[in-house]
């Protein structure tokens, strides 16, 4: 795998972190435990004799990857000690870069999160600057939490835009210009020993919702981001589902007016040219300088500009236009996802991203549409709903995705 | 699981067909396997030691599941015997069930068909009737082949509707009256000992096409048929993807047209409705009685009603309206999957069913929409083609799942 070579290269081995394939489960398993887990637990998920699980759980202790912690319920014989992974196991920094902003975040290899920085910053501002601030941050918390940078196991990171995940580059990122095939691995090779692995945001949030979010437990999901643009990521049985150039859930360049504007792909009338945050705001500032809501232009006025949150608010205080203005928002997003809905026949939908949080109307005129636009096999009992972990599921799902790499064994 | 209640039933036991997990992988790589496999290939595939394959196989070979036959190449040492799955090791009954036809077929456990049978029936005349008749064309051609009901390992069928497949009934499939919710397995169970597996017609369809078709070794394929209605069947990652009711893939009732005709769903212009046979032959028969056509009319005065290879003969002909009517068919159905390649991402992208035979210029329709209308990233090596398998796709499907599933033992 290209992280061993990676690792190798820079004089640091010992990735992966486990030696076997009946390790690499046992480590899993904990990590997906929401809390301790005992050893009889772990023998009837992997399937393997108790003895072997043992064995590689004593390897594992003595490596420091796991510790006893507490005591499982008796049942009748002795009271076995049950097994957590430590802090002192070494931590992943997680990192989520959107299209205005970075956000990084250090979590233990079982996926809390220790501390979490966000800041604004133009992803247009291409790879260089903005990889120095992302290490900049990086820097800062590890120092805030005394942490070494060998302690770093891994670093997963999310950017918007297609990935070819096996290389770890970006793949023509319509909204990244000179991101293009940048080696953003090489970036960090300097500071950390840790092997890199990127995906893009949207799959990342989706992974993230799925392990500890509202989409735990749950093995067929859509997420979809609303933000600056659109996009969505799949949990298919289970997996993260990619594609075949990790460009799966590219939805917001489904067509959805042929007569419609002109999206930055080239294409007329995509979902995102005429949904995402954007749109909204053209939209909202037209009506404001045409007189047709002063709440809009009052706001517009004082500001300047608009964006999506102002409109939010104007809509919360009974503005017809803003109201207007996000329901069709809403009802174009929820024809696309009934599609998504015949398509995938997931068992939840959830709906994330900055214009989540505009308000009730968004995501009721989403239920709506979907609910009368799709079959009833298909939509009895799906629900749709708000992402629960908001701003982290891109860093929890960032470094879940590292987690999983550093600890899978090659075939 | 089910089938082994089902079978104890039956006071038949001996399913799974297997003992144990190295077992069911052996099996399942022979099946895969297009011809013998010498006992390395397999110890390669499955990761255990060669010495734990070879008593596996030891074990096959004695249960008569497996047989030695040929020699592997040299590598140099003696000559190692191949396996393979002889045709005494049971067969499989393989049945299509489309909207009017019934296909039932024998194939050996590793999908080698032995014979096919195919005839007219109409799927409305509900279960009894039809599965009635599909086990006498199954006593038939056992009787024809010389083959012992008790010789039939598994019985795999597909049905043109939702099936929850655990349970193996249809739910509320539009185009079948009488077999919601209907206990198809028990229909078999007086006259063969061996399981039932049901699922969706185009999920089997791809899953003949992905393993014996021109699918074959795609792990992200979308398999669209186009016939008296549309469905799609998903590859992801290398497995069929049925989604969490058994629905996935149903893309006949995506809406392309708000204002277009109510389908049999009850909502107005879904695909289906507007693209597959049917709708074809409505447009076709009215440009007919509208004079805009002499060849269609024509064909309408000699044969008294058209259908869709009519029209694909009238445009063979030259004839324009049949060429506009048919385009008109493949470009809404490349508007939709342009919208699938952006959420699925697939390498491949087959078109099957009655009305892909209708001509070249249906898919040269569905070609160029589909690569004008996605993202370069996802069209970038992406062929849309026909299905090889064409007719079989089906029963080479239903003989797959069904060894699939009598060739897993439970985890």
């Amino acid at each position: 795998m290209w992280w061993e070579i990676a690792s190798t290269r820079l004089g640091e081995p010992g990735y992966p972190l486990v030696e076997n394939r009946v390790q690499s489960e046992i480590m899993k398993f904990a990590c997906a435990e929401a809390g301790p887990i005992s050893r009889s637990k772990l023998t009837g998920l992997i399937g393997v004799s108790r003895s072997k699980v043992s064995m590689e759980v004593q390897q594992l202790l003595e490596a420091g990857l796991l510790v006893e912690g507490g005591l499982a319920k008796s049942d009748g014989g002795r009271r076995s000690s049950l097994l957590g992974i430590p802090r002192s196991a070494g931590v992943i920094a997680a990192v989520d870069l959107g299209a205005t902003s970075i956000e990084v975040a250090l979590t233990t290899l079982g996926g809390e999160i220790l501390v979490c920085r966000s800041e604004h910053a133009d992803i247009k501002d291409g790879p260089k600057p903005i990889l120095r601030r992302t290490k900049e941050i990086l820097s800062e918390i590890l120092g805030e939490q005394s942490v070494n940078p060998q302690e770093v196991l891994a670093i997963g990171m999310g950017v918007p835009g297609p990935v070819e995940q096996a290389a770890g580059i970006l793949r023509s990122p319509p909204i990244m210009p000179g991101w293009d095939r940048f080696p953003i691995r090489s970036a960090f090779a300097g500071d950390y020993a840790a092997p890199v692995f990127i995906d893009n945001d949207v799959n990342l949030m989706a992974l993230g919702e799925h392990w500890g979010g509202v989409g735990r437990g749950v093995d067929n999901m859509l997420f979809v981001k609303v933000g600056t643009g659109i996009g969505g990521g799949i949990i298919a049985d289970g997996h993260l589902y990619r594609g075949t150039h990790g460009c799966a859930g590219d939805i917001g360049h489904i067509s959805v007016d042929p007569e419609g504007p002109i999206c930055t792909c080239g294409n007329p009338g995509c979902l995102e040219a005429m949904a995402a945050a954007p749109a909204i705001v053209i939209e909202a500032e037209r009506r404001a300088r045409e007189g047709l809501s002063p709440v809009l232009a009052e706001k517009l006025a004082e500001r300047g500009e608009l964006d999506a949150m102002a409109v939010g608010e104007a809509a919360a205080v009974g503005d017809y236009e803003a109201l207007e203005i996000i329901r069709g928002s809403g009802r174009l997003i929820g024809h696309v996802i009934a599609s998504l809905v015949s398509v995938l026949n997931p068992s939840l939908i959830v709906i994330g991203g900055g214009v989540a949080q505009i308000g009730h109307s968004f995501l009721a005129e989403i239920r709506s549409t979907v609910y009368q636009r799709s079959l009833p096999l298909a939509t009895r009992n799906l629900p749709i709903v708000l992402s629960e972990l908001e701003d982290t599921a891109g860093v929890m799902g960032a470094s879940v995705m590292a987690a999983e790499c550093v600890l899978t064994v090659a075939e």
